[in-house]
């Protein structure tokens, strides 16, 4: 054990904090001591970290000394508290929330596209929307293909995007439906059990709601293509994880056929045989669904026609 | 009761078929007398029309004698058999199945859109698929304003559309995930609860389902279009009633502000008030989700930027 990361989990109450210490651990990620930290009211709570019970630590001003790597996702506010602190207590801190996304000095990663930019960076590296991963994944291939001209992206977005509360509002909403109870919404601005909403995040002056905007800009930025046309629609979908994608993209240059590109980028599975029922859908894809960001996506045909 | 009109329902038993003795009723369609028709097991059970229980009687070659108008929601084959028979014995022919809605010969009407090609129909008038219908209402005055180049549709269908067997079904795999259960696909190809299947329709071998098919040649049709280019993407969502389609429009001449050109069309409502969290969405709908045609559409910005 002395050699290893010494890695800080920061929010790993939440939904992605919890998955963060699963994939850490099921990845084998090299760890050599691990710190789990929560707001002030999860202290009292424990983690499972490699079938040891950890107990959770508030978490504060003094929480990264000797971290090397530190995994947040507390959310925008604590971030911007505290990943500076984290990055000059000299710790590479890999950020979940989207307080620095659009930090022109802060790497804006997905690994498959653009681990170039985590060159030089400042400490902080930001991860992207879950929306925008599964949005990129395959337009980057695309592009090289053949040069992207516009996008038209409409979503279909999993509960678990919008964290741990939510998640258990779709449970106790459907439960009190099975029940004959009505329903109330307590954490979505409406009921999210057989419903849709399409209200991901506040609307904006334009018509866009945060989240669309975040796909445009996020986009733009990871692709390195800062004019690119893209529309974006989100909504909120009564599924519990794994979002969708409905993507009409046009190229400069004729590609065809794009599965073809899409089989040959590293980290895209094609999934195109509905003649045997396979195509990307939750029942085929619970392997794939362990985090909300490590989504499934459905590219759509690719001309108007 | 001696002015009026003979009418018969057939697929009465049907969501379609109850849902259309509702609006006759609601709408207080001049009705002298009605007969509720049926595949043979239907035989035995009854309707509600106007108060009063009605036997349901088993459709045959001579169930139009006297029939002044018949609406068909009984299914492609029982169409194709029955309504050229119905026609024929004088009867209009309202048709909700696929049996006819591409016959050259035969009028395909959106009442607000193109009522004018009921002018010289030959005794049977079809009716769009559900999703066709959403999309179409808007895509007119968009068109009638701007001329149409081109555009993206992707829809989040109901269980509704697919017939009572499968708003059963999402109600028993719900209440089976509630009590803990397994949950069985029966009637849908894969789980319908908590997930989306694309597979509203069997593939085709150009990657098109038959739903998306449909869209494509019925809003050409619909609209007098013949050559519009439209990429389609329809989903079944784990919703009970209540289409929603997000379209993008590309058109010739600038249109702003859209919204406008929609609230000048008669049977669009625009719903755009989201800081008041008014917008089409199921629990502020109720009373526009009776049947699974009448469904809300929400139009997505136009510019792809």
């Amino acid at each position: 054990m002395s050699s290893g990361v010494t890695v800080a989990v920061v929010g790993a109450t939440g939904a992605v904090g919890e998955t963060t210490l699963k994939l850490l651990e099921q990845r084998r990620f090299p760890v050599k001591s691990l710190h789990a930290y929560a707001s002030e009211r999860s202290v009292g709570k424990t983690v499972t970290f490699s079938g040891e019970s950890m107990p959770v630590e508030k978490l504060g001003p003094s929480s990264f000394k000797g971290i090397e790597m530190a995994f947040f996702s507390a959310g925008a506010a604590q971030a911007k508290e505290f990943a500076p602190i984290a990055a000059a207590a000299g710790a590479a801190v890999i950020d979940k929330s989207s307080a620095f996304r659009m930090d022109p000095k802060v790497p804006l990663v997905v690994p498959e596209i653009n681990a170039h930019a985590l060159r030089g960076h400042e400490g902080i590296i930001s991860c992207p929307n879950c929306t925008t991963i599964i949005t990129v994944m395959p337009l980057k291939p695309l592009h090289e293909a053949g040069r992207l001209r516009r996008v038209v992206a409409t979503s279909y977005q999993a509960v678990s995007g919008a964290g741990v509360k939510r998640i258990e509002e779709l449970r106790v909403q459907t439960q009190a439906w099975a029940r004959g109870e009505k329903i109330e919404p307590k954490y979505f601005v409406d009921q999210i059990a057989f419903n849709l909403i399409p209200h991901t995040d506040p609307f904006g002056p334009d018509g866009y709601t945060g989240e669309e905007k975040k796909l445009i800009n996020e986009v733009r930025k990871i692709l390195e293509l800062p004019n690119l046309a893209i529309s974006p629609t989100t909504v909120r979908v009564p599924v519990f994880t794994a979002h969708s994608i409905a993507i009409n993209a046009e190229t400069e240059l004729p590609i065809s056929p794009a599965r073809e590109v899409f089989r040959q980028f590293a980290g895209l599975q094609v999934w195109d045989t509905p003649e045997q029922n396979r195509y990307p859908c939750r029942s085929q894809s619970k392997a794939r669904t362990t985090a909300s960001w490590a989504a499934s996506a459905r590219i759509c045909r690719i001309p108007v026609r």
